[in-house]
């Protein structure tokens, strides 16, 4: 592969599933979900079902925990013909709110890596989902001091990627992006002409997979600590 | 009053009541959401409890659509004794999903003025609310072009105001705030020593009423084309 990253002075992080751990709550979340739906429906079709409602919202809520709960309510309701106990959706708002509390856990690596890094490239991270949640992880996690500039972006498609790099005045030939997603993460960096590295999360959400071409070019690494070997 | 402008050589612009209609979609809805549970309990009561649920949930979910339907659905499942039905929770949902779609209806002037600073200011906006919902705003507009910035801010007390003007380089000094909320674009900027013209919509959400000092110095102005009168 022909890498090379000598010309790379901005790094990207994504956060959710880079830094920190996320898609395992929406998956424990979904879990409970099942089960408190298990007298109308199997788990494998509330799943679906859930997934369905859940990209027929994305358009009007967005990323982040306030559009699944309310994704997930609709789903109960459908599923039950609209019989579901009031109890159980005050249970379903319950479960969001569990997620929104749940402690940040930083992923093995990520503050003795970025610790490194920070010594020799501007760091600044780029996340989707909601503005509030995001914050609230970027103070509990303790990393904000290594960043120069937080985004939360509604979406991380080529061109909201471009634009942001236009508006910090970063060119996208000395930029490279860190995530889990390649859809997200990698692909739309590669497509503006900026460089990523893909490091895959144990657990992907089902709306990120995609399968890269064989003319992408990015690495892919199995340890955030591994960026050491190809960043000074 | 003692006020000056001539160090003044950045705008920021509130959104929601100042550029664009906002409150008046949430009393609408209000009304409506009311008129549902109309057989549990009195509008006045009804209004009340939803206050109560929307300050109760606000740390957790921020300002915005969203996070207000979690609300009216809470606030339905309890005034309602967990008795309301499923139908009425879908309609809760429907309600928040058509303020969503709501197109933007643009306050008169606004245009017109934007134009004129334009010319003479660097222009931004600072909104609160949803990241998405902020967006699609701002696009639907079609005022993005006026402005070198915009940010959408979680919340905005003094300290908000200043990172962010830390961020993007701009002395207080020279900084002026238009907004509706006196408590949320004005006073907190006076606080960090920039300035803050105030102008009000004829309607103000209960959790954005302050009554002001009178050491306080701002301009309150009845129409934003008024602005003309007092800056180059």
């Amino acid at each position: 592969m022909e890498l090379d990253y000598s010309s790379i002075e901005v790094i990207g992080f994504d956060a959710d599933d880079t830094l920190w751990v996320n898609e395992t709550y929406f998956r424990d979340t979904e879990a409970k979900f099942a089960s408190l739906l298990d007298q109308y429906e199997t788990k494998n079709k509330i799943d679906q079902e859930l997934f369905k409602k859940e990209m027929e919202n994305l358009p009007l809520f967005g990323y982040g925990i306030k559009g699944f709960i309310l994704s997930m309510i609709e789903t109960a309701i459908e599923l039950s013909n609209s019989t579901i106990a009031p109890k159980l959706i005050q249970e379903i708002i319950t479960y969001g709110k569990e997620m929104i509390h749940h402690p940040v856990e930083l992923l093995d690596g990520v503050e003795a890596i970025l610790e490194i890094l920070s010594k020799h490239y501007r760091l600044i991270v780029l996340t989707k989902g909601d503005l509030l949640d995001q914050e609230r992880k970027l103070r509990q996690s303790n990393l904000e001091h290594y960043f120069h500039h937080v985004e939360v972006m509604s979406d991380k498609k080529a061109k909201n990627y471009k634009d942001l790099l236009d508006h910090l005045e970063i060119d996208p030939k000395h930029f490279l992006m860190v995530g889990n997603s390649l859809k997200s993460d990698v692909l739309p960096l590669l497509e503006i002409g900026a460089q990523a590295v893909h490091i895959p999360f144990h657990t992907t959400w089902a709306h990120e997979v995609i399968t890269p071409k064989k003319e992408d070019k990015y690495l892919q690494l199995n340890h955030i600590m591994e960026l050491e070997n190809y960043l000074k």
